[in-house]
């Protein structure tokens, strides 16, 4: 099989972006609305064709949770500076690395395809220690959609010389997977939190909690 | 003059939904991760053709939002439908009733058009006393696409009957006003909070820091 993963909170563990608020004196938990931000204005220009790249959409976002703060930070650059660099730089999840191994391992194929840059995924990937078995990554940054347009994933499948139907993709994020199914991808979502599937998004063809799940599932399926 | 008033946020205030996720334990930042998360998924489900209606998407923000949280709350269903509630029976800004007042006294037509139902928009528009001010009031409920799917606005404009060139759209939102300025309108920003305007969108005709100074400043200059 070609898995295609997500990466952006997929792979990678935002955790440290709290970490990163909170040293400021800022809530760690304006990290979901920092990253909820960006994926709102991401999608509002794809409605457009205008997305613009990923970081400065996420330096954006930073700048406008922090203004909605009831009680105003200081040295408000500080901060958006700080959390860009911890942006990039962001570990893996634990199931990450193993998970990406056994698929691997096992005569998989696996592709990365993200909103981000193809450049900050590959630099994920090497930290990580796996850039070697995930050969092709792909980002929407040579387009201007994003996923979930249609031709993000139309576009995806045709760089990866795949039919949608014979690739996979692999996502935390409900949106990702029902843009891919509709566009013909078979879907696979990772739940590590255990949460209930938002019923207004076509349901995903697997569930489990994480990578090394996936791999574990599939197999015992092969 | 022809305003076209968006609805949730620029005229309702989102703050008794803080104080409602307050009362249960949680943060009251957390209300921007849920509307932001809300807009998220309505743009994203608005890429697929496929946009249910806003309440839906609110609720199951909600659920995703206290899901999220470090520490689990108990009584999740309480809490959403309090916050549901609460939703149904959001306040108006201070601005907001004298500035309709003063528009429509200087002869302008006043018009609202939501993401949200129409039902909803004209309950807050009632409670705020100035209904009659508004006679149009419209909500993308009617196709399957949200606000800045450009077809919302052209749809909207012909619903109004006028040229979209004669239309100006009053949000605090730069993703609506970026939208409606692609799509032909005129635009004007509530700024009531003195925020960085976001450089990926395009920029407003109008920056006002809420109706009562547009009211003021479009008497001046007509």
């Amino acid at each position: 099989m070609h898995f295609v993963l997500d990466v952006n909170e997929t792979l990678s563990d935002l955790a440290p972006i709290g970490d990163a608020l909170e040293r400021h004196g800022a809530p760690r938990v304006l990290t979901r609305a920092w990253f909820n931000g960006v994926l709102r204005d991401g999608f509002a220009l794809s409605l457009q064709r205008q997305a613009p790249p990923f970081l400065q959409l996420a330096e954006e976002s930073v700048r406008a949770v922090l203004w909605d703060l009831p009680a105003p930070l200081d040295r408000v650059d500080e901060v958006v500076d700080d959390v860009m660099a911890v942006l990039g730089s962001l570990p893996v999840h634990p199931d990450v690395a193993p998970g990406i191994r056994s698929l691997a391992a096992a005569g998989h194929a696996v592709s990365a395809f993200t909103n981000g840059s193809a450049d900050s995924a590959r630099d994920l990937l090497e930290r990580a220690g796996v850039a070697q078995q995930v050969p092709q990554v792909l980002s929407v940054d040579e387009g201007s959609v994003w996923k979930p347009h249609p031709e993000a994933y139309a576009g995806a499948a045709t760089r990866l010389g795949a039919a949608p139907t014979d690739l996979t993709m692999v996502a935390v994020h409900p949106w990702d997977l029902d843009g891919a199914g509709r566009a013909g991808f078979r879907t696979a979502w990772l739940d590590r939190h255990h949460q209930p599937w938002p019923t207004s998004f076509s349901r995903p063809d697997i569930r489990v909690r994480d990578l090394t799940e996936l791999a574990a599932t599939i197999s015992l399926g092969s």
